[in-house]
């Protein structure tokens, strides 16, 4: 059989070489450069096609394409969200990404999207926190410790030098994992008891939990002036993290207000109440910290543009580090009206 | 570092593997099987969550996500459509596709969809025909000689029983590669120099033609009464192929009528013209061709439900046919809190 020709490769990066491609780069660094990365986009935001994420609900969990594009590039992720599967040993939110040129429409990357979500989700908390935290904040309170926990702490110290990270879940082992796993990372590691414990002294609050009800991980006289709260959990109809309180005294920022009034900590809120968009802020058209006693609350539910953003970084990284498989994804024949005739000489060969 | 576990491998079908797969099944067959996965899929029409397609235009074309699901899997397709593909080497149109399994979220199959589409495609006219097209149909006249061309020919042979193929193409190159690619397919094969001469004595006429405007392949005066024509060419908003006087004469048959009245040779009609859905034919609830005189209209523009049909089909071959690769594609750490340090130990080994 003739090889295909290079048209038809698509380069793929598995699980195992999104692995050596962070560590090649640095976990840190490839937060730092996703940050950039991410701003970039932020900052050119009218210039893509937004939509809110095509979802797939079951009863199990749900099933979304999540899609945006500019004039150069399309990108979609695929992700999944199923609390039930840990307990079956599987993932509860895996995920795959795909990076297209919009002139030829041809798929350019094909990738893991499990951690380059993890990434892209820390470095997008670390960019809004840079706009929206404290000046010389240096401690952060972490209340959920999963899968994100520990990209968050290294993203806020790396982007907003944040030097001491409290940490509490309402699962003693999760603390444990994330403590041990934080060795050896600079940073002072707090385990803690109580919510009340782990916030004491904290200027950024993320609370990242993983409960699919409306919850109250933090309540109204837990929150003091001055705090920034980055709220990760919140991201899905019926699930919220805060106590309405802590709303009416924040100043709001999200990434797209379609999704997140579905979808976040506002979905609480009337539809009149003041909001603003995170983009605008990066840009430079609106401020971010005003002053030393305001709270500022980032309501971040994911958005698509930020899958864009990590797709686009992981394709620009392929020329410097070259781990990837190319596949043989897309049918090639020589004239391209002769889809039967490759069929039969296939054969042949 | 440590081997992936099962769970996170999927099973993946290149363009080399498809082209092995269709040989070992042999093109005709996995056509027939195909017509089969459609059918059962089409008698079950409630079970799927319908969607438009959800696409990104562009000058150059269009990327287009395609899902459906029922309550036990999920797919989807990528698609992209650029006719100025082919001046550059590139395909006018490629595709691959992913099926799911909805309990978790975890894909079960990636696969190339170029060649996947033209036999679904194949498979669907050939379906409709066989409840639509007059009975001992056995000359089909196909206008329009490009990708598509041989694989309906070779459905329409293999279920409708048709023994004679007229070709006509605008390029007569066209015609030429078709024709050759034909021989020894057992079927006469006529290339015509005119639509006209095509549409001689033919009891089906197939209209696929790839004119990105209103065009009009079939005038009206060229369809005598007790016909079938099998419109697959006008499939995207301002592409049409037909004569609208030639609707007007025609009993209409469509896949998903939101979907059709947008793309499809319907797009010139009041809303309030009468069609009928193709899944309410297969499942016995409406009659198909009722008389020796009638005209009937496939208006196919393709829909998700066939892929999904596709996928599932081509997911099934893989236990007796094993032509794929297993991709590494999902995180898996055996704590599935701990990604983290799934990425740490990948360091150290």
């Amino acid at each position: 059989m003739t090889p295909p020709s290079a048209l038809a490769l698509v380069p793929f990066v598995s699980v195992a070489n999104m692995m050596r491609l962070i560590h090649a780069i640095g976990p840190r660094s490839a937060v730092a450069d996703m940050v950039g990365y991410i701003e970039e986009d932020f900052r050119r935001w009218k210039q893509f096609d937004k939509t809110p994420r095509v979802a797939a609900h079951s009863e199990e969990g749900v099933i979304e394409l999540m899609p945006t594009a500019n004039d150069e590039l399309y990108g979609f992720k695929y992700v999944n969200g199923h609390p039930a599967n840990m307990k079956r040993g599987y993932q509860t939110v895996t995920a795959f990404g795909v990076l297209s040129k919009v002139a030829t429409g041809y798929p350019v990357l094909l990738t893991e999207m499990t951690l380059l979500t993890a990434l892209r989700t820390a470095a997008t908390s670390a960019m809004a926190a840079k706009y929206l935290a404290p000046e010389g904040a240096t401690v952060m309170a972490m209340i959920g410790n999963g899968a994100q926990c520990e990209f968050q702490a290294l993203a806020m110290a790396e982007i907003c030098g944040i030097k001491t990270v409290r940490l509490y879940d309402i699962d003693p082992s999760a603390t444990e994992k994330s403590a041990t796993n934080l060795q050896g990372q600079g940073l002072d590691v707090i385990s803690c008891a109580t919510p009340e414990e782990a916030i004491a002294g904290a200027q950024i609050i993320t609370t990242c939990t993983a409960d699919k009800r409306n919850a109250t991980v933090l309540t109204d006289n837990m929150v003091g002036a001055g705090v920034h709260i980055n709220a990760i959990g919140g991201d899905c109809p019926g699930k919220t993290e805060l106590h309405p309180d802590i709303l009416h005294r924040s100043d709001i920022f999200v990434e797209f207000p379609d999704q997140t009034w579905i979808e976040g900590e506002i979905q609480v809120l009337d539809r009149d109440h003041p909001i603003t968009e995170l983009w605008r802020v990066i840009s430079g058209e609106k401020s971010g910290r005003e002053n030393a006693n305001q709270i500022t609350l980032f309501d971040s539910v994911g958005f698509a543009m930020e899958d864009f953003s990590a797709l686009r970084y992981i394709r620009d990284q392929l020329d410097k580090h070259p781990y990837f498989d190319e596949l043989d994804m897309l049918a090639d024949p020589d004239e391209p009206r002769d889809l039967f005739g490759m069929l039969q000489r296939s054969s042949a060969a």
